[in-house]
């Protein structure tokens, strides 16, 4: 596939380049980026949609302001494609979220012209506060500007910021991004009133201009321009709700209006002495007919044709644990009908979409919002129903205190359904599910499970269904399953017993939580070709422990190395101290906990995370050997995996 | 002290008895209890400002609502007084907050009118949503009915919560408790608009009635009646905010008129369709002349006279780890000028007025609002200031995916001052600083700090002002220190070194983090006297680890035991796990690690909610013995005690 001709996107080395241009080069230059972004994406996959939808507003940005003095922080971070073709990175788009690559996110240590990284939404309004506080106390830091989507701003957290930011009154920037999309379609009231605040028919443009420079004059002047514009349009003088937060509003401008955004930037620059909101309508997967075409504007997409817009997915061999779980839960749900689903906007994300095609009334998608989603689970268990909170593991950090106060303190039985548990791929660090083992096991009365495969993962459906004494969790990765069959409906497990895999002659046994189960089995071969019996069990049960097992492999094997998908502090370090507690420790096993390193992995495939991380089956051949007294030494990964 | 006549409330043994008196009988009712709850705190100390403001709305809401069926939910749960007095709790209130007494909070366990139980701010709008769509689906309750205070509303989780419930439509009713203060004068953007709205002048209160009513008709009538309305006071008809996030909103009206809260509660009952914000005004302290007066309205009290008000504080014999913090901050502040602080609406809590009073402009209080805390003091960092952000470890709950995200993983050096770590008394369960040694410590980058003592705290904001490279954070308990003398400026710690204490013969070793030093040492005292030499260090880092301390004390003790004022999964299992990888663990050392136990430990005096959790002196002698054989039985506490 040719490149297009991009011949003034070419001259551009810098934002710098940008502030000599007119402004209708700045409007080519938009062209040219916009077809830069889809080649580009189309050879790696991305997130198309966002991109495409902040073209213009990028380059009206970075022409207006001085970045990376002044500090511009992208929401989510997932729509900064064009930043990142302006900001010195074109030659490197090739690497986007590949291995040693491009993070697909605004990342720090990546740019000067990345001052705060992002992949969580609804962070860049504090963020920029901070940035704007440093800049009054003297630091080298000149404007902050917040690009937060109308997805993004209906999380708590935006409205914190918003809270704040309006009292404190500091200079400070933020570009509602308005393109009724997150993932999906946003929810919420919040969603509702954008809406009708977008929707006042064809004057709004020209209207919204004149207000642009009528909000950034001295209080007595606006409120005199405010009544005279009522007076002549006959439109009632009503504050938004940003007003009402101390912001001064501008808008709704059009967001791939060059002119009439460089005009509305300017005159905010020029004149705003405190914080201003500029509500800037855009098109998710603008300028490209296939994403606007789509239902999710292309958010996110592998490689793809340019001409056809046809994406080149790979077809999994099995199908993945979401949609497994998807079915799963469905199934249960037609079964019992207390059953009840909260996502926190990632219908289609964690499966719950199935469920909500049999069940509309049934399935609540809550919005960005996981403080609020899981304490309203609680609610609706306290109320009698079952619900399943389905939140992948990084995002549930947000709603931990939820988890602790609401949940488990009054242990009310809701069913955490945690996708997205251990190292995720192309996403990287920021969304790697690392903790949840440690931060939900320490918690009295929770039930915290781990799924081998696809077919354990629908026990753990039928489990949490049945477990109506307290609250349950239950993680599951990624992507696709392993193969397995899949029951048509899971047996209830017994909460807190481990399985044995396989028996060994008492040399090592390894005790896997989760997926990582076919780690140990893939070093168990090697090892068994070395001469090395190794035994297998899976856990299944974080918490509560299966003390029998652990103490039966703990005196019938000189080594016991527990494997998990996740940080220290999670199931290895339960497993020790509850042997410690036990005396198990005291009489000669040796024992070693295997999980992540004490640093983040940065994007690439899982498996190449894992090896990274020195967590898979190459990694459990070293440790077995180190743990047998051997070297430890170079292990033929490939061998192993050659002889699954 | 006589009890005041109390003789209509004498007659009430539940709420249904309400339901029979007539308004003025009511309004009488009102009068005594809160005499009644002024004598009762009077006795036990506890939340006195928060219930007395919301005495007229508790008979109201008991007298129109089918409580219990109809769920009553109030957040953050302090103001309960009143209900506890009318929900058959009476004859209990004096064991208020005391070991085996009732909660200071709602609790669920304590009674079928706490339908959901709170201690933390801001989470009733999503419970009671959960009940309304329990009801909607046929689940055995009524009305849900969320009384949320102004400082509460400011949080991102009421928004979340708003958003949800004004989206989804169902009837709801949030009764908007607005005194203008939370624990001290509320802050933000929202707090004044909420002023703006309550200062309607005279007419306000009348017209809110018709208005109340107005909002029951139909959409096409309430139009009607709202340009008539406007025609006729010629106020401009200005949607609130609340209407704007989609609930019908009644107010502002007087929450001490019986008659007002009467009517509009009725009506609202009898005609409300969708979501209802009532916006009701009180006062806290009402009707108690000494709270009304006081700056903080007597939000939390101890013992007092009610005729003088004078309460009888127990002078402490050292200060208090948080006032040592303040004036710790304060000074370092005064050398550094890059420093800055936030608070989560807790200036006074958190000893940060200290450092308010000689630098105004440097700390931060952002509300109820831990989540955008977090990320503005790591924008703050990123500009190149050094920010404290000092939140209770239960409350940084409410931050953790900004502490995992924004903070650690740009390692960016954000200082987090973790007051009321550890079990913290009267405020129980919910208040418990149980966690955060694990869901910090896991962490990449983190480094986890405890005070043994106050002056350790001292030399540890040193440390953490002069730790540029990342996060850092220290935890200390609620309470008075210890009483040693405190350095004029502390000293910077070498991170990840602790302190050897006393120097054993080698059977055992206690590894201590944080204040149970203290404890640590008396207990080996008592194992002195029985000929069992304990050698004790101060572990001052959870991590990272002193892991050449450690392995000296494995290698020369026969046991090593380690102790901690924290959850399991935090201290104890790092070092077993670090222990593991470093083969500490192989050669027959006996490991054990003292952390809380797997439940939850409700409210006491904190040395009793530690015995409680076997975690006192007289826990440790008994570990100590158990590990060395002993049989672990009995301990004279007192004795150990008496020996310090």
């Amino acid at each position: 596939m040719t490149r297009p001709p991009t011949p003034t996107l070419d001259r551009i080395a810098g934002p710098s380049d940008l502030r000599h241009l007119s402004d209708r080069a700045l409007g080519t230059l938009a062209d040219e980026l916009r077809a830069d972004v889809i080649d580009a994406v189309s050879r790696t996959g991305g997130h198309l949609g966002s991109s495409l939808g902040v073209v213009e507003l990028t380059v009206a940005l970075h022409a207006v302001f001085d970045t990376p003095r002044d500090r511009l922080i992208w929401d989510v971070g997932h729509q900064c494609y064009p930043h990142k073709i302006l900001t010195g990175r074109r030659d490197r788009m090739g690497s986007l979220r590949q291995k040693g690559g491009l993070s697909g996110f605004t990342k720090r240590s990546e740019s000067p012209y990345d001052p705060f990284g992002a992949a969580h939404s609804s962070t860049s309004i504090s963020a920029a506060l901070g940035f704007a506080v440093g800049r009054d106390m003297g630091m080298p830091t000149g404007d902050a500007i917040a690009v937060i989507g109308d997805g993004s701003i209906s999380a708590g957290m935006a409205y914190e910021a918003l809270n704040n930011a309006g009292a404190e009154g500091r200079r400070l920037f933020v570009i509602l991004n308005d393109n009724e999309m997150s993932i999906a379609p946003p929810v919420g009231a919040m969603s509702s009133y954008l809406s009708s605040l977008s929707q006042q028919g064809p004057l709004a443009g020209l209207r919204a201009v004149a207000e642009g420079m009528e909000h950034m004059a001295p209080k007595p002047v606006r409120d005199g321009a405010r009544r005279a514009r009522e007076l002549i349009t006959g439109l009632e003088s009503r504050g938004t709700f940003f007003e009402e937060l101390g912001f001064d509003y501008v808008g709704p401008i059009d967001g791939h209006d060059m002119g009439q955004l460089l005009a509305v930037l300017r005159a905010a620059r020029t004149r705003a002495t405190g914080p201003v909101v500029i509500h800037c309508c855009t098109v998710k997967g603008r300028g490209y007919a296939p994403a606007e075409g789509s239902a999710d504007k292309y958010h996110g997409v592998s490689k793809f044709d340019v001409g056809t817009g046809v994406q080149s997915r790979t077809k999994a061999n099995a199908p993945s644990y979401t949609s497994v779980f998807g079915t799963a839960l469905a199934d249960a749900a037609a079964r019992d009908p207390a059953i009840v689903a909260v996502t926190a906007a990632m219908p289609s994300g964690t499966g719950l979409d199935k469920m909500a095609a049999r069940f509309p009334a049934r399935v609540f998608d809550v919005g960005i919002a996981e403080q609020h989603g899981v304490t309203f689970a609680a609610g609706m268990a306290a109320s009698g129903l079952k619900p399943f909170c389905a939140i992948y593991s990084t995002f549930l950090q947000r709603g931990y205190d939820q988890v602790v106060h609401d949940v488990a303190l009054q242990g009310l039985p809701v069913r955490f359904a945690i996708d997205r548990a251990g190292l995720v791929g192309a996403d990287g660090a920021t969304h790697a599910g690392a903790f949840d083992i440690g931060y939900l096991g320490a918690l009295p009365g929770m039930v915290v499970m781990a799924a081998a495969d696809e077919a354990e993962l629908v026990h753990m459906v039928e489990t949490a269904a049945a477990h109506d004494s307290g609250p349950i969790a239950f993680r599951y990765p990624r992507g696709a399953g392993t193969g397995v069959a899949v029951p048509e409906r899971g047996e209830v497990l017994q909460i807190g017993k481990g399985r044995m895999i396989r028996e060994g002659t008492g040399e090592v046994a390894l005790l896997s939580l989760g997926t990582h189960l076919g780690e140990c089995e893939a070093a168990a071969k090697v090892l068994d070709s070395q001469g090395i019996s190794v035994t297998i069990a899976d856990a299944r049960f974080a918490k509560p422990l299966d003390m029998a097992l652990i103490a039966r492999l703990a005196r019938s094997h000189g080594a016991l190395i527990t494997v998990e998908q996740g940080a220290m502090g999670g199931f290895g370090a339960s497993v020790l101290q509850a042997m410690a507690a036990h005396g198990l420790l005291d009489h000669g096993c040796r024992v070693r906990s295997m999980c992540l390193p004490d640093r983040f992995i940065d994007q690439a495939g899982p498996a190449e995370m894992y090896a990274d991380a020195g967590l898979d089956a190459g990694g459990i051949v070293a440790a077995v050997r180190r743990v047998l007294g051997g070297t430890g030494g170079i292990v033929d990964l490939k061998a192993a995996r050659d002889m699954m």
